[in-house]
């Protein structure tokens, strides 16, 4: 076995990378399991990661002409069993609210009581009860189209959880239109995808993938679903967003109707989409290395830390006072649109113990600054995309003057590292041994119950005739899926017709496979 | 009886008031009751009132060293009662969730399924799963303090609901925080009380009194509960916003334990402190009239509003260009720190119907702009906070250029307006026989189920020996509550010791009475 290597989170990604993710999360202390089961809390410091993702997308939704709006956290029973698929969707996994009291039962404890007529559920979505209210708001084809998003938490009673990625109750938010016609509908949920994917790749530095959903992994209800699909550096997809075209479903299970301008009754169309606190997870799981959290410093809640080494100072207060001033030089900086963010730690702690905590916090750039710096009116650099010792000394003065286009360069390495992996591991496979191989850990072992899995595989582009038999079946002996059809330009040669590996029918074109989260 | 005014709500204040209310609202498109019972749907221009509120209270917190996190819906039943208080106070009005999934029943109709071992409570504050994990996270003194709010939802089933003012769900933010001493907790809980008072002072135009509760009015698990009070135009009072000094109550109850500098285990003491949509129903009934909504314009969603008028225009495009261009002139202004918010109407719909859209949605200042105003270069304005009649023309590069400070004037002339009219409804009280006449009303009704009340009585200044059973009586015979123990200074003639005008017993102050919603 070679040396354990020194690194600040253990295991690394090669040890065992489900285990190196949760390392990572409480290194840089983003959350934690709560003592409710399958329910997270995010703390200070990956909430604010959330709160930037918030802003950032709040401002494409409006610019985008879309509203926000709230609407009730519970569901009737009957709301939901509207749709046919949607409640065949979430009814396995949803909170029922029974009661609406607690009251002392004979052993003198509390006990449920006030039973309510018609359970509720814990919205998993919104698209019925919201359904319910646009019915009322829509008349005429002049109430339309409506643009609304809401900001809300969700609940579904996942048996599996694990933070960020897959958690019982989740934030996130869910767009919701209605329009008079098809085409506008569609032009819709295509918009919204082409925002998410924007985000992903501008903001996260995360590549995506745009592609439509298979019938088997289609949004319950939905007559299409688009997606932006992620490579995690296990190579395993991560479905980060979703944009789905419900057609006149919900619009006919929640009686949305209008005159159109002829007079006559029409049922809307509708879209929905989404993006939630799983996005933090694909940040993490795309940049980060085996000494902690990396931030693309568009998302970053602090750009810069500074930290005043003033154990050896005759005069400390000098040296913090020095540190305070470049700290608002730095302010008065501008970077993507908004402040540049400082973090002044002047905490009473080891330097080595303070460098590694913001070091596992990811924050882009790190500034040691002692009374040799200050006398040489300098800073003490480190960037968290290069080595950690990798340090260097910098004229104050033109550190604060390149700090933006430093950031902007971390910004755009961090897109082409991620970027350069996903690409060295999608594959054009184009026959079924080929494909089985591929996807075969060295090990032999087929998920997390037989224990880590070497990382392996990637995103294969295979043909397919789109048989659902045999999608469920390599699920079941692979756990692989398809993961999108990638829409035309996407990927490079999955745009052609060809023969299924599997069957050797036509397919008109390539899909994307991938074991995913 | 008197001609109906000409009003665009119907019925008007005095004629009745909690329906126009209602009307109000419904008027201004910001909420309507949703299918699920006691739950609102807060509509686009209401939400964003609530986006502003948010905007600048979160800058508020974050000034004063807090930072946001999130913390799970659910509470199990057995955190609930680990305060006796506590419990007492939020067992009654509970979302209880027992199961966590629905499946077919005999008559195949969906029925809860999959009963939890221990029934979750959907949080109707979070005391009590915070506090879970405040004592995991702190150890030692350096963990201390922990400053942390929430935005999020909360549930309580009343049994009658208002919209914004008693909704069984509601949106608000709850900051939490731990301290090493007793001294430390109270400052907190005082500088957040100060927080709230300047918020809804200086940004909602709405003058409160800084207050203590009595122990009947106190949060469940406190030791003193602090509050700021406004009055509503129909004179009643409404608790705006609390923060609790919590002692070490919540923090014996969730075992938050931390090592002193000198070895020693201590409990931490706790504060929280909270605001709500229910903000929202106190800037609507503090500042409108009898034509709609009236908008304090630091938190309005729009500050002016354009109305092309071109139905006699010659060349239509021409007008709206106009309108495009003194558009962006506006939003290059910025008022109170932010750009001048600026909704262009060319919806095809009659003039005056469209002015009294934005009149009734409470916009600053409208604009109408024709040909005519166009030739001369000139807006022509009406102010919300004038008399809807009261139109003017004026030079458009002077309107531009005193638009910042017209939006101040209106803001600090709202303010003045409220703090006129509570000063006029104030009154020292010194006997029994004075009291009960100022409460009861000229028709002698008693509350709302006799049907609207005529507007009467205020705020009441007596002197109280804090007996309870009195406090109960007076609150059971008129509905009157000592709505606070005003703060040194609060109150003019307020601070002087005095005799109970109930009992003649020793009063050390005058409190504040008044009908409450």
């Amino acid at each position: 076995m070679p040396p354990k290597p020194k690194t600040a989170v253990s295991p690394t990604r090669e040890e065992n990378y489900p285990e190196w993710y949760q390392q990572v999360i409480k290194a840089a202390d983003l959350a934690e399991n709560s003592p409710v089961r399958g329910c997270m809390v995010i703390k200070p410091w990956g909430y604010a990661i959330w709160e930037n993702i918030q802003r950032v997308l709040d401002g494409m939704f409006k610019a985008t002409g879309h509203r926000n709006a709230y609407f009730p956290l519970f569901i009737p029973k009957s709301y939901l069993e509207k749709e046919a698929q949607h409640v065949e969707g979430f009814a396995k996994e949803c909170a029922v609210v029974t009661h609406h009291r607690l009251q002392q039962g004979k052993d003198g404890k509390l006990v449920p009581a006030g039973e309510l007529e018609e359970p509720l559920v814990v919205r998993p979505t919104s698209e019925t009860i919201i359904g319910e209210m646009y019915a009322k708001w829509v008349q005429s084809y002049r109430d339309l189209p409506i643009l609304i998003n809401q900001w809300a938490n969700v609940v579904r009673w996942e048996l599996r959880t694990r933070l960020f990625l897959r958690t019982t109750e989740f934030l996130w938010q869910e767009g919701h239109t209605a329009h008079a016609t098809e085409e506008e509908a569609r032009v819709e949920t295509m918009k919204m995808l082409d925002v998410y994917a924007d985000f992903a790749q501008n903001f996260m530095a995360m590549p995506v993938l745009k592609g439509k959903k298979t019938e088997g992994e289609r949004f319950p209800g939905a007559v299409d679903t688009f997606c932006i699909e992620a490579m995690m550096q296990d190579r395993k997809a991560l479905q980060s967003g979703t944009s789905h075209f419900l057609g006149q479903n919900f619009a006919k299970a929640s009686d949305i109707k209008f005159l159109d301008e002829s007079g006559q009754l029409r049922h809307a169309w509708t879209t929905s989409w989404g993006v939630s606190t799983r996005l933090i997870g694909g940040l993490v799981m795309t940049h980060s290395d085996d000494d902690g959290l990396i931030l693309p410093p568009k998302l970053a809640p602090a750009h810069v830390v500074i930290m005043p080494i003033t154990f050896k100072a005759e005069n400390p207060g000098a040296v913090l006072e020095y540190c305070q001033k470049l700290a608002a030089e730095l302010r008065a900086q501008t970077f993507a649109g908004r402040a540049i963010e400082v973090e002044l730690d002047a905490r009473d702690l080891r330097g080595g113990d303070k460098v590694w905590s913001w070091v596992k916090k990811g924050v882009p750039i790190r500034l040691e600054i002692g009374p040799r710096d200050m006398a040489a009116d300098s800073v003490f650099m480190a960037r968290r995309d290069k080595a950690t010792n990798e340090k260097a000394g910098v004229p104050r003065a033109q550190f604060v003057a390149s700090v933006a286009g430093m950031l902007q360069e971390m910004q755009d390495n961090l897109f082409a590292r991620a970027k350069a992996y996903r690409d060295a591991n999608f594959k054009v496979i184009e026959n079924e041994a080929d494909f089985r191989a591929y996807f075969t850990p060295p090990g032999g072992a087929k998920d997390e119950s037989d224990g880590p899995t070497p990382i392996h595989g990637g995103f294969a582009i295979a043909h397919f005739n789109g048989d659902k038999a045999i999608e469920e079946k390599i699920r079941q002996e692979l756990a692989v899926t398809v993961r999108c059809i990638p829409l035309p330009g996407q990927v490079s040669g999955a745009d052609e017709a060809g023969k299924c590996i599997f069957t050797g029918q036509p397919s008109p074109q390539r899909v994307v496979w991938a074991k995913a989260y």
